[in-house]
């Protein structure tokens, strides 16, 4: 009676008792990088002393930073090439496609294992892979061959019946899940999908519902691997990687959501999260000025054919600016092939890189006060790049739809070509690097550019921390707060000392500076705290600033990960209530901090205010010890010279 | 006996002789401008209160500022759409294309003059008009219907004999020109192009030729109107545009150089200057890292499916990267349809939005200490956004086959399918939004984005000068030197006070603030100063800052008469070594600045040093009203008032 979750889990488990909330370890047989994340992975597994990957398959994505707005970016993609090719790792070149489209299409397996540094690594449960978003730090671990530590999810079962009508597409659905759960609804948890609606959704559409599961909080989303995958696959040429495998016919989930895809209408997550989600028809008619197309969500070649179908012979709004980002160059190649991409032209779209693009505000910000739909996941404020910008997440059918009109608009039973999946996608691996055989990856020189900077590293924990107060912050502060993204932003990844200077920016001005002048000290936040991208650069620079804590009403998972991973504090309020008695600049002090015990608490005393409350820390074993350490880095080193 | 450009000069004289170096004016039929020279001309436009411009066809393209990093870009389009209907002009979207390709494409004619305010406006010299670059400035002017002052060029008569060879194009004949002539051999000439060889060559690859005429310094380059332009006008559908037009059997140039196509060899241009040419044979075997593809240049119907050919079935090389961004919309359509595009994708090509892209520096900076093979137009040091790359100039051939190699290599002599021109291109115009009615115009709401900033005006012409010397500059200094392009400055082209913080930043890096210091103050610069963009900006930040005169040896044209537009005096040293007599922060006084008059000259002291100097200005009595005004527009106000 195990539901499709543990099954993976139980194949791969090599620690710990499959029951929810339990600290377990898996063993990990794929990874992903992107190279914004990337970079800080590789430079952290060359830290470690690792000679060759310990996985199935490592792969190196180029997909973020690609508008090369000075050498920093380039710089990047050289670095990420040849420390893939010295260390075992397989290099996407730019321009190959966005890495979860691209490792969907030619990697990802049904009952696999798959550790990405991108908070939607979980496209590949689209295939029935279980696959989990996580810190640079935690992938590099995995390459060195350790396994992933977290706590045993609760899964929650989603059962979809019957089919979604014409107009409707498979981004609805997520966003309905989004409406109902919220962005902290999944933390903690795996989203199993089940029920007979399975079956009339291709695997890019279940990879469509798995990628946004990032925006749940969600540690990954699942569906079974049945006839329709291996359709895919066959349509991959990877037949042979097939595998039956779904939940047992009782399968128990700590929760059972139903959806009913032939009721559900489109939908729109309005400004500024991803669950302020409402219906397409309760907002019909505002004017839009900006539609994007494209992401890692909704970029596949049945979302671009779909759109391609509904624009054919006709043309853009005047007041709408519409751009196209293919998901990769397997699907560039065939929208060119099969005459689409003629018709997108045609239309009035502008046709950008396969890249993520303006998704992760890399171009195409929108004007001053705009309204923009787009296809992607998030639409945190400032993301695009524009501040005053108002970004709603729709599906594609009704981006293009209301591309068409200047206003938003419902495609529900409109009038349009439905796509034909080919039975062969172009497969050509020409963008793909090898890694060097081993023999010759000694001979192999890393090309590290100026902007390639050494890795700060954490001071062992201190027993007493007296420190103020740097910013106080509201719920779901997500990792675009903390690290920004953006063009602007971006090339520095690879560059702590540089990027500390936008930590916190839309939110404190002055935040870098306040640190430095202080020596470091608190962050103080609510719920949710560190939600949406995975990336540790919201970690890291936060330490390179002298943060020892962060104290909150709850965590994201991954961001906890990372502040774990880099020897930051993550400690939560017993009382939600104390939240409210402190202030910026308040001087907090926490004595005996190297005492911490998995299930204890610690006081902190408010010296500015001479009170005092109590926080816990929902820590493991290993969390502690990391911790004390002053993150997982120095820990690897104090085992290896034990070892030694 | 008249040569071409006397022929089309004629038909539009209002004033002067044709007299080599006599000051003449012309009527201008069409205009240009394109986004990052646009605002400015626009701002202009409406400061002179004018309605509905006069010429013929005055056309607002969008290609430069595309990448869109930040709100300013896409707040400047809508500026430019909106201003653009309301008072008579056609738009071009954003995605539509470059704006000298598709001019060629739609709207260019033999026999017409264009006047646009881009250094490559000579483009449409391909095609037969007389086209010509100048500051925004100018162009509102001419689109106020005024006619353009410049010296009636002399006209060097430039004389194609035979064919190519295969391998050899069209863009190695104006590097040719060039290594004979240099960035300073075209000052003051029409470039006109004659001898049986011209037939040989399509309008497109004519328009590659007059396009990279402005690196010559050229006023102008023309070719012949005759059988090849009739049908590339047929494949644009507007065989009603064609007259035969060419210069008399017998007709005279001030100079005459014949080039023996079947002799010729690919070319090409060296780091920093397109005039450092040699033969690709001559460094063949340089290892590269980046090939790009496109531009103003090089990205027509004809150079993409000559790539395309090249490339078909193979790959690029590991080590390049490769990017190719076609000249318009229509090409783009085109290759999409006849599936050129699809073997570029294929071939590991990064395709690009058709616009300007890496040539103005947005985007794709290349690695540090990069090789960069490029088909576009200029290799000034800094330009590609990468300080230290090493950028050359070549056909698209030779680029092509370089990226397969992954070194520089001839494609002289190799197999390859030659492209064959489509009976008919794929028309489809809706990319363009036209003008309101007259009468519907004044109820249109020009939209302006915060970083749309007012004009900055100059004050009337002291009558003595008395400042320091903020910079001392060599020859050829560029106006990419003067206000740096790429996409970190781009932005802030409607924003002259933000843009004038990088003046100079690569020279001198305090330049702005010695400016701010010392109240502005004298450039001094070698020969050719100015050579390069016709961007206004690099004399309307210096004038916002302050400067008063430039001393130089010599001066490019356009940059000369933006100096003028903005009341900072061109001011030429009667002898060339009093130029080592000065240093930066000299104090410099000239008196009765007021009291110039064409043909005499100006005693400046140099109260640092104790020694004195002459220096003369080659201004018509028009400049002179100009300058004393303290520029065009505030002339054109007092004119304004004297009338009323």
């Amino acid at each position: 009676m195990p539901n499709l979750t543990e099954k993976i889990i139980r194949r791969h488990l090599t620690q710990g008792d499959v029951v929810s909330g339990e600290p377990i370890a898996i063993t990990i047989d794929q990874t992903l990088t992107q190279d914004a994340t990337g970079t800080m992975a590789y430079l952290q597994l060359e830290a470690m002393g690792v000679d060759q990957v310990q996985t199935e398959l490592s792969v190196s994505y180029v997909d973020h930073n690609t508008l090369q707005s000075g050498f920093e970016n380039a710089d990047d993609h050289k670095y990420l090439q040849t420390v893939a090719r010295k260390h075992g790792v397989l290099f996407s070149r730019p321009g190959n496609g966005i890495c979860h489209q691209v490792h969907l299409e030619r990697f990802a397996k049904p009952g696999k294992t798959l550790l990405g540094s991108d908070s939607h690594t979980p496209t590949a449960g689209g295939i029935g892979s279980l696959a989990i978003g996580a810190g640079g730090l935690d992938v590099a671990c995995a390459m060195a061959g350790m396994p992933f530590h977290l706590r045993m999810p609760r899964v929650i079962g989603i059962e979809l019946k019957n089919e979604l009508r014409k107009g409707v597409s498979s981004k609805d659905i997520i966003l309905k899940v989004l409406q109902l759960l919220s962005v902290k609804g999944g933390v903690g948890c795996v989203m199993e999908y089940f029920g007979d609606g399975v079956k009339s959704l291709s695997v890019p559409q279940r990879a469509t519902i798995t990628n946004m599961g990032a925006e749940l909080g969600a540690t990954s989303s699942v569906f079974p691997s049945d006839a329709r995958t291996l359709a895919f696959l066959k349509q991959q040429g990877r037949a042979e990687d097939f595998e039956e495998l779904q939940a047992d016919t009782d399968a128990v989930y700590d929760q059972v959501i139903t959806i009913d895809l032939a009721q559900l209408e489109p939908m729109i997550a309005l400004p500024h999260s991803p669950d302020h989600v409402c219906t397409v028809k309760e907002v019909e008619g505002m004017k839009i000025d900006q539609v994007c197309i494209g992401s890692c969500t909704n970029s596949s070649y049945h979302d671009l054919v779909s759109v391609g179908n509904l624009l054919k012979g006709k043309h853009v709004h005047p007041d709408v600016s519409l751009t196209i980002s293919p998901g990769s160059r397997q699907i560039f190649m065939e929208l060119s092939r099969n005459g689409t991409l003629s018709d997108l032209i045609a239309a009035g779209a502008r046709i950008l890189e396969c890249t993520c693009g303006p998704c992760i505000g890399m171009g195409q910000s929108p004007i001053t006060n705009a309204v923009s739909l787009r296809t992607f996941n998030r639409n945190f404020y400032g993301r695009s790049g524009t501040l005053s910008a108002r970004v709603c997440l729709v599906s594609p059918e009704t981006a293009a739809y209301s591309a068409l009109c200047g206003e938003l608009r419902s495609p529900l039973g409109l009038d349009y070509e439905e796509p034909k999946e080919p039975a062969q996608m172009p497969i050509d691996d020409a963008m793909f690097i090898a890694p060097a055989a081993p023999e010759e990856a000694e001979a192999i020189e890393v090309v590290r550019g100026p902007n390639i900077r050494p890795l700060p590293v954490n001071t062992l924990l201190a027993d007493t921390i007296d420190k103020k107060v740097m910013i106080k912050v509201g719920d779901n502060i997500t990792t675009d707060h903390i690290a920004p993204a953006g063009a602007k932003v971006l090339p520095y990844r690879s560059n702590i000392e540089k990027i500390s200077t936008f930590v916190f920016m839309n939110n404190k001005a002055d935040f870098h500076d306040c640190c430095k002048e202080n020596g470091g000290g608190y962050i103080v936040a609510g719920h949710n705290y560190g939600q949406g991208s995975s990336r540790e650069h919201a970690a890291l620079a936060p330490m390179y600033l002298g943060i020892k804590a962060v104290i909150a009403k709850s965590f994201a998972r991954i961001h906890k990960a990372n502040l774990i991973n880099f020897g930051i504090l993550p400690l939560t309020f017993v009382d939600e209530a104390d939240y409210d008695g402190i202030d910026e600049m308040d001087e907090l002090v926490i004595e005996h901090v190297r005492s911490i015990t998995p299930g204890q608490t610690l006081t902190v005393y408010n010296k500015s205010r001479q009170t005092s409350f109590s926080v816990s820390y929902e820590l493991s074993a290993l969390d502690v010890e990391t911790l004390k350490a002053g993150g997982t880095l120095n820990l690897i080193r104090q085992r290896q010279e034990n070892k030694e």
